[in-house]
């Protein structure tokens, strides 16, 4: 079975509803061509900023998740919405904002959200130094939706890094999973794409990255690249720097003759892996 | 602190005595040159089929073992010499050949030996079909040696595709992970470098790969390219295909830095990797 995907790679744009009416645009125009799975960007319609995202956090029923659940319902298809600063209220009044991938089927439908489990407290020398965990919780839930042409899990950028959510996913008989993503210039160049080819080869399934524009003067300068692999590690599509749509045709049929030359699933040795 | 490494990719001879005076040829060259750690290939005195391994395995007190421990006494370096079929006999008479990488110490002791876990049973379209497990029994066990340049892992060829051996070895603190490994032509082009440079950005850490030398119209032709990659993922040697030694100068502050700015053992979320 074979499913046409498309990466969406937005710039930024001021204001909420730019951001969103620009990808429902992009969305129809993918959907047009025949996209059947889209994926956006981490974080595209908020500043990429610790400090900015109270200002822009949303609950599940606010402007950002209701057009974004209308889009892929008006244009049928799956749909992984980047992510969005989701604010959740506790029962005892506390407030928690989560880097939240919601995720609509082709009936605008919320199938699953995966918030994003591994903080990006980082302090990369001439790179970013950040600490999301100061104004954000992570999640705790590996995430996973079902469609007609198979499973797909969900990761959110920094999880990218931390192999055995990829693991669990393929055991769980994942042939696909999709990143929403923001890597910073330098360890994108230096990561990026080794770690996607890297985990499609282990996990052999579909890896797809999608991340926004590259913009040399922002405050916060996304690495770009979207990206998808196939479970061989081969490269189907690099989106660049620009604003662009690109699409890949994943095949299940390749997955099968991938996992029948190297069975790695098969032969694991579950019972060496300790010390 | 630093430390010098070489990686002697060693073309294939008829005959184990002149595969073994090649080597020492190469440990006693590297030796000079100021390597204290050494590498040899997967299966460097013996053609890499199972029907030969049974022919060409001897105990560890054979010839192999002996000559090694020797070189590596006499060079003064720690030696990771190879593989080679190794014969056990067990209490009950019946025998057993393991893929294993004898490890010794400048003095010439056996510091460790590593029985290569993950069978290599597989069957590439175009490529090659192999089953080791058809001669070979697995080993079951991590395998770590400790110098006074830090602990060293010690994973053979088609273990590298196991991440989960990795990460142990990153817990229990190996800053360097030695290869010995004779991935195929096929495999090795897709396969080989991205794997080697994402085990050493996700567990921090030097990667050292060493392979035999590129025959085309050997019966198994092996991908060469002995490969140094530091723990940014960044390769620091690759040996071509031809006969030679190559080296890279591993640095504890490298490792020190790159955890520092991406403190991933920390950020792991044990408690989130279930389903």
């Amino acid at each position: 079975m074979k499913v046409k995907c498309a990466l969406i790679q937005l710039a930024f744009r001021k204001g909420v509803d730019n951001a969103l009416t620009a990808a429902e645009g992009f969305i129809a125009e993918a959907a047009a061509d025949g996209a059947q799975l889209i994926l956006l960007p981490e974080m595209f319609c908020c500043p990429y900023s610790t400090k900015k995202f109270p200002e822009y956090a949303q609950p599940d029923d606010g402007e950002m998740c209701r057009r974004m659940s209308a889009a892929a319902a008006k244009a049928g298809v799956w749909l992984v919405a980047g992510t969005v600063p989701e604010l959740v209220r506790e029962e005892d009044g506390t407030e928690k904002i989560y880097n939240t991938a919601f995720v609509y089927g082709p009936n605008g439908r919320e199938v699953c959200r995966h918030r994003k489990i591994h903080m990006f407290d980082v302090d990369v020398a001439g790179g970013v130094s950040m600490r999301e965990s100061d104004t954000l919780a992570a999640g705790d839930s590996i995430t996973m939706f079902d469609t007609p042409f198979g499973r797909v899990g969900v990761a959110v950028c920094y999880d990218l890094r931390f192999f055995e959510m990829f693991r669990l996913m393929q055991k769980a008989g994942c042939g696909i999973i999709a990143v929403p993503a923001c890597f910073t210039a330098k360890t994108g160049a230096a990561h990026w794409e080794v770690l996607f080819r890297s985990r499609a080869i282990d996990c052999q399934c579909y890896l797809l990255g999608c991340a926004q524009t590259r913009n040399d003067s922002a405050p916060y300068v996304c690495h770009s690249h979207s990206i998808a692999v196939d479970p061989w590690g081969r490269v189907l599509a690099d989106a660049g720097t620009d604003e662009c749509i690109v699409y890949a045709e994943l095949d299940t049929e390749v997955t099968e003759k991938v996992k029948a030359q190297l069975p790695v699933l098969k032969q694991l040795r579950e019972d060496a892996y300790h010390l």
